[in-house]
């Protein structure tokens, strides 16, 4: 890994791509279409500077756009927790109606689980790369 | 009320501050330091122009300084969820890490309950009103 990355988001997710700056995650469960952007810091959310904290405000836009358009996603929901990951990282999470935990929030909730395939994860990857391009 | 806000939030919390473009509540439950921003709007936070979204980060930021402060805070969670009430509301919630349901979100996790006294609700509000002026 470019930089040091949390085991336990290793372990929960697929990287779709990644440079020196920034991570990027899809969580394992493809139940949820759900981002997951780790960005290189050691800080929190609320002691980013602002020039930071916007930058990643754009970051998750486009990561949201991308969950929008690939999986016909209308709602989303946006959060920085990291109460058992201390490592800043910023969850955009695609939600529909009919999804398998709505309406609560995923976490702890997501009592399901289905994998990516291979097809599926490298259409994802490809796309997002391009998407982000 | 300034403008409408959904029933459920005001159920659930104290409003702390208001005027035509927001209004800031207090989770009821004193056990948990949660303010709850509603900006004026009838978008969700992806779907709001970049400008809307950088004021509501700096009033985020600002709630967030104010729950450090008051109650000697050093974690927080930052969300959008409204799966359950759409209208947009940014949480800003102060964690210890021997709170009521740390290490868990608060939300669906939070199963006691203590209501802040009139004298707690009276002088956060009036701190609150100070520390933004």
């Amino acid at each position: 890994m470019i930089f040091e990355i949390h085991k336990h988001l290793l372990e929960d997710c697929h990287v779709i791509n990644s440079d020196n700056k920034r991570i990027v995650l899809l969580n394992k469960n493809a139940l949820i279409p759900w981002i997951i952007l780790v960005p290189n810091t050691h800080k929190d959310w609320f002691d980013l500077d602002r020039g930071f904290q916007e930058s990643l405000v754009l970051e998750s836009n486009t990561a949201a756009d991308f969950l929008k358009k690939y999986f016909s996603i209308n709602k989303l929901n946006f959060a920085s927790i990291g109460n058992i990951v201390p490592q800043l990282h910023l969850h955009i999470i695609g939600r529909k109606e009919n999804d398998a935990c709505w309406p609560k929030p995923v976490w702890g909730n997501l009592k399901d689980f289905r994998p990516y395939t291979d097809e599926e994860l490298k259409l994802i990857t490809d796309s997002f790369r391009k998407f982000i391009s």
